[in-house]
């Protein structure tokens, strides 16, 4: 199983939304057969596995090999047609004969029915070897599971002073180069970026992963607009670059629309913000990076949504008449305020990296 | 010369302050004396190691081995006396032949009359053997009498909004237990601790270092306070605790004046802090942590007086209504916001330390 983890791992960030999977046949103890889903929309793991023994062994002595053979695989098998066959019917097909899967698949249309089809056939099914690790390496896909919304990754990149622009909104850059190609690689694992229309208006953003900084092989991650109904395809606007999905979320829609790359996201009067975020887990969106602005992260931070906070601290000061990076309300003691925990840190170019998490 | 380093190092705070300074007496070959200054007001590093001598090989081999015996000393000898008498005299006496010392002293009492003296006394003297970390090992010192003014180190304990405290002034505490503690440590290697008037009305804090938390044999830190006359002995303040002087700067004094452990020291109209700075390094202050309010921070970085930026980051939000740590004027452009350099960072407590020096 830890191989079988390995491999899922090489399957990277070009998976997205789907989960990093990988598989392992095994026949008198010998590894047979080993897959691993690589990139969204391709092959799953276990689809890999077997055709990797077919290549390896010939199509007749990999059929000989696969009967009664045991497989590893991080995640239940998948038990529906999407973008690719049921894996549960391969492994019926060939007759595997044991099958070992690190956790269940939290995804409601499968949870426990691809374990039951495979008992149903006849397979001994074991589920829960390496649970922990396995659940590790796709995080954010179990979380939006089991939550029903993405996990929030908000980043900030401010002064020491916490504030994130001049006053004449200049904020390019606080940050040093280093530190906003790291963000690439943040962007990169995200399955949508999000900011304030505002943002959108002052900085025309492209809110893209660049290739010429990080490998993108996988989809690019959607882009997600709170607040005006303004940003319509006719403006000039650098996130409509035809390559990946914009979503605008605007109380202005009267009913949801989605035309080529554009979606029209309508939001209820007084409906939370955790309430928009639900209805964007419904667009694949296991994760979604929040980049600003001020209000946004205001937005999120006063309503406890911020799962993982990305701090980016520039050794400067900009001054008592810049913008403050958010404006939450200050509680009436110390031990009330809200707080994060320190996961880890790190200085990236001229600049200091803090990663925290929500306090428990 | 090496080995002198070392053993100056050992002399650690408790000299302030002295400078740090160890040195080693060889002859033939073979180490004969070693010694270090200990502490404020001791033997200097060469008595020590002359003694150290006498007491392993008795009076009369040692006066033998001294004759034309080659010293090693971190720092030029002294020429004056001052709570102990000049170690020049001492090398004359036991007829040393050859001095090495890494550096002159900058105390310009001093600064190659010892030297010079030696050399009348026909010893060859050499002088820049590891100057660099001679030099490295009392920054503070070598700073003072090169820029006439005390190495200026400011400490900030803040939230990651940047405020560090409530509006209601609770402040209490925003960093954790461990920060505080590792503040201890700064502060006993500091010469003098520096708090604006309003801080003291305030919090009445001891700005001591506490000997339950780190050893400290030395001195206690001197206090410094900025701005009020109103802070007379008569106040129930805990900053006279009888066990170190008190410095008052304020405009309000017409004359100096000094009494027990309280100095008043009158601050002309229209002068600046580092006018203020070099009066203040008159009283043996190689170096000052500068430790709030907002108001006397924001002073030192306005005129770029702070040499190192410490910051404790509380992972917390003090929101909006709290009070900012300083709140100097914004630049017209970031490119010409106040910059420093991050030296080193590391996580203390629930905290994250980062250190910053100017940037040149």
């Amino acid at each position: 199983m830890q191989e079988a983890i390995n491999l899922a791992l090489k399957g990277s960030a070009d998976v997205r939304p789907n989960p990093k999977v990988g598989c392992i046949l095994v026949k008198n103890k010998e590894i047979i057969g080993k897959g691993y889903h690589k990139k969204y929309g391709g092959y799953h793991a276990e689809v890999n596995a077997f055709n990797y023994c077919i290549k390896k062994y010939g199509k007749d002595k990999a059929v000989e090999l696969l009967s009664d053979a045991t497989a590893y695989i991080t995640l239940e098998p998948c038990s529906i047609f999407s973008k690719t066959p049921p894996c549960t019917s391969s492994l019926i097909k060939y007759g595997v004969k044991n099958v070992f899967c690190a956790s269940l698949d939290p995804n409601k249309k499968i949870n426990g029915k691809g374990v039951k089809i495979l008992r149903e056939n006849g397979i001994n099914v074991e589920v829960g070897l390496l649970k922990e690790q396995a659940l590790s390496i796709n995080q954010d896909f179990f979380f939006r599971h089991k939550k029903g919304r993405p996990f929030i990754r908000m980043k900030i990149a401010q002064s020491l002073d916490a504030k994130i622009a001049l006053s004449s909104g200049d904020s390019k850059w606080i940050t040093s180069k280093k530190s906003r190609d790291d963000v690439q690689e943040i962007r990169k694992s995200s399955d949508g970026i999000l900011v304030g229309s505002g943002t959108i208006l002052k900085d025309n953003p492209r809110l893209n992963v660049r290739k010429n900084i990080t490998s993108i092989n996988g989809k690019q991650p959607k882009k997600i607009i709170l607040g005006s109904s303004f940003l319509t395809k006719e403006n000039d606007l650098k996130i409509y670059d035809g390559k990946s999905e914009v979503i605008i979320c605007s109380q202005e829609f009267s009913s949801y629309s989605k035309k080529d790359n554009l979606i029209k996201l309508p939001i209820k009067k007084n409906s939370t913000l955790k309430d928009t975020l639900k209805e964007l887990s419904k667009h694949e969106l296991n994760s979604i990076l929040v980049e600003g602005g001020s209000k946004v992260f205001t937005s999120f931070l006063k309503e406890g949504l911020v799962d993982e906070l990305i701090l980016y601290i520039s050794p400067k000061f900009l001054g008592k008449d810049s913008i403050d990076s958010l404006f939450i309300d200050s509680p009436d003691y110390l031990k009330d305020a809200r707080k994060f925990k320190i996961y880890d840190s790190m200085l990236v170019g001229d600049d200091i990296k803090i990663i925290m998490r929500k306090k428990k």
